[in-house]
């Protein structure tokens, strides 16, 4: 077979490197043996471990993982096999897996099957998006994502579009930049961002990365932005002002009022941008949809579908109202999109990305959305939130334990210890941080922190289930329940 | 075995969502068989191509990758099976195919088959970077790979450190984020930022993004940044600034002189950041290594390891002279990195990237490290360097075909028809880019192409050959060779 090194007529190996060192390249047999060893690591790790992650905390990971990697960059390499073997098998015991139900600290999903094997079909050819002629099939694909995503978010739009990211980070960074350039060409020296407090780190970071003012933050209630602040920041203000709310907080998983914010924002002539990490992939479900009603008035949308759509990571994705708002971006490097290539009919992919070189995010993306379909995905996004709820309902119903007041934020719940609650706002905060990191050292559990309204409406810390597991049921959670009840901090205050 | 969705005791498969749809999450047996179809569509669609790239552009390729796209989001999915296999398979005919010696346009090289099988395991275990307890073990390895590269790099400092980026491209706009903010604070309203004419495009795309002044472009002489013209770009200017050098050109694979340009660098109180995302790698070999002398007197280096390192993209590294260069990156989310937390003693790795989600690249980079060792890697450096010498010798003594003259740049070789020298400057490059579509449009092969300076220092446009397969030698080319003397443009200017 052609194009394969071990079998081209005249490939000689290179010297020192002979094929039995590197595996070759990826002749199907010399990637099929490795990819073995690889799935045999895996496994192997993942039964050592036993469990959501590993016990020992930092020190003894470190002191586990460590000898695998001494030294990383010997003279002589080890060979293939053993490298590959060891290393992954460390990593896997290693890890905080989120295929376990109890895995479920952050926006971390278990990645689908089917994606994680489209990954390495991704790896092996290595089309490279930023040239046709470094992906020609490739692009092909990322039209077709981009092209659906971008009709998924702006249905109502004649000429929607998508970029695909490195996350949610790179997401918001970009809507940013282009709020920045379309002010520059109204003429105006920079543009004013405004964000709720519940907004996520990444809009400051990117205001900051681009030169601009520090965003404004508007105040919430109960962890959503409020209209009538937001109405009162943009009041007198003067300039372009992009505004930024969010569907589907990080700490809460709750959506700031779209409609209302939609329609204050645009009285004021200034542009909607939707953080939609978390909360976007609502959309692929009928019933739970609605819950993002005014999305579509926004300029641009973040999601990730690394998220709640069953993708390792990096699966980002910026939604835009408009192909022409991605103008901005467009860039001339000559080796890349001369012009004369672009008028001859090769596709320009420069102004697709802020990256140069750029891995194929598409295959996979692609393969998912046809494997399960609009309403294959909107079950799993159903079946996580329809476990949150009944997550809450047995955490109301536990005695040692306490939800924080209110409605499910997507799938993502919040609760403490009653027994942190017995103790002085500081010292009980202390104990719920204690509880967190007693059952990552101990490898029972990954647990988030959250600090979010208690129902006196003052800061509390709560540990933070976000449950993105396709399988996992609410039964699942019965017995970590009661280990949190009964977790008192060995290295905290007592809570006793 | 706990830790696997369908084998855990309780877990109730997802409503709508049948194992049997999505080959479930990701338990030993479901992976192996996915990873079985998308071997089998990777070794099909490779042998249905049968050469370097798909015939008939980037029509030909819409219509034969369009079908299994169609629709890419339909109401119910059609399986995983039938989708991996078909996109895939896909994908894999219409690649650009690096593993193919005639694919050498751009540096996008065939991936090792180590590090594409790891590459696999990190998409199923989907280590995210942000927090340690997302990623313990991954922590670790990113630890040491970050440190072997960083020692690498510069061997003579105290506490050189290096952070994994997407890309060369993020490489450089962190390097200028970081002078940015040294400027900062010392008070300067600004960085100057100043480069070669030869520098990569992302060195002015991270200026504009960053809202700095744009670059000042220093004069370059036969490829190369003439020291004479920095000088009198940094004479009398004020405030701080950071020179840009470039250590193997995009369009040459030529280093700057950086001894000279880092003693006047250093002259004038500035900084030196060399942008080494091609050329790096040539410190693995004990004999190249000297190419890149002076490069331990930069502040900040580019390295991508997807280049001369046979990594899947992305594998971008910035490696820095001292790890307290870093700490404009450090950021605070209290879900990832609450200062109880890390004083608690779990690692902050928020300041790690701008990315906050981030996929685990340092596990193929640590796996590939140690199966080759630093004098396996250096001899697959040296074998492109020596095929590109090789390649070189073989066009000066070709009739039909005229070399770039002056030196092969690390593993670059430009050339052009003596038919495009027949006819005027204009028409001869016309012809030559003419050359290069019409070998794409028939599936015949990549080149790339660069404008550099001929003979009498004029500007001409050539064709462009990287070679970074490190099983091709020489005599792989001879017959290429040929079809480029032979090859007469069908859409461009006649060059008889």
């Amino acid at each position: 077979m052609r194009g394969y090194g071990a079998a081209l007529p005249g490939t000689a190996a290179a010297p020192g490197c002979p094929d039995t060192a590197t595996g070759g390249l990826r002749g199907p047999d010399g990637l099929r043996a490795l990819t073995e060893v690889a799935l045999d690591a895996l496994a192997g790790g993942t039964a050592a471990r036993g469990g959501p992650l590993p016990a020992g905390g930092p020190e003894g990971v470190a002191a586990r993982v460590g000898p695998v990697c001494d030294p990383l960059l010997p003279e002589h390499g080890i060979g293939a096999r053993t490298a590959l073997y060891e290393i992954v098998r460390a990593v896997a015991e290693g890890a905080a897996d989120p295929g376990h139900p109890w895995c479920a600290g952050h926006l971390h999903c278990p990645p689908l099957a089917v994606a994680a094997a489209a990954e390495l079909a991704a790896a092996a050819l290595n089309p490279s998006m930023d040239s046709w002629d470094q992906a020609p099939a490739a692009t092909v694909v990322e039209e077709r994502v981009t092209a659906a995503l971008a009709r998924l978010v702006h249905p109502d739009r004649p000429r929607p579009d998508a970029l695909l990211t490195g996350g949610g980070t790179e997401s918001n960074l970009v809507a940013l930049l282009l709020a920045r350039e379309r002010a520059g060409r109204r003429g105006a020296r920079t543009v004013r961002v405004l964000c709720g407090a519940n907004a996520h780190h990444s809009v400051h970071r990117a205001a900051w990365l681009l030169g601009l003012p520090a965003p404004v933050t508007v105040a919430c209630r109960a962890g959503r932005m409020v209209p009538a602040e937001l109405d009162r920041a943009l009041r007198g203000a003067e300039g372009p002002a992009l505004v930024v709310a969010t569907a589907g907080t990080t700490d809460e998983g709750l959506i700031d009022p779209l409609p209302e914010l939609a329609e204050i924002t645009a009285r004021y002539g200034a542009e909607l941008h939707v953080d939609a990490a978390y909360g976007g992939p609502l959309l692929f479900s009928e019933r739970l949809a609605e819950r993002l009603r005014g999305i579509g008035s926004a300029v641009s949308v973040t999601l990730d579908l690394h998220k709640l759509g069953w993708q390792p990571i990096a699966a980002g994705v910026l939604a835009v109202a408009d192909t022409g708002l991605l103008e901005p971006l467009s860039a001339r490097a000559d080796y890349l999109n001369a012009e004369d290539d672009t008028e001859a009919g090769l596709p320009d992919l420069l102004g697709r990305s802020l990256r140069t070189s750029r891995r194929p995010d598409a295959l996979k993306i692609a393969v998912t959305l046809r494997a399960l379909g609009r309403a294959g995905l909107g079950a799993l996004v159903e079946h996580c939130v329809d476990s949150a709820e009944g997550l809450a309902a047995r955490i109301d119903t536990h005695p040692g334990l306490r939800r924080r007041p209110g409605p499910v934020g997507i799938s993502t719940v919040l609760f403490r210890p009653v027994a942190a609650d017995a103790l002085p706002g500081a010292r009980g905060d202390a104990c719920v941080a204690a509880v967190r990191r007693r059952l990552l050292e101990e490898g029972r559990a990954v647990l988030g922190r959250a600090v979010a309204e208690d129902a006196d409406g003052r800061p509390a810390l709560w540990l933070k289930t976000t449950l993105l597991h396709p399988q996992a049921g609410p039964a699942d959670f019965d017995a970590l329940l009661d280990l949190v009840a009964d977790t008192t901090s060995a290295d905290g205050p007592d809570p006793g």
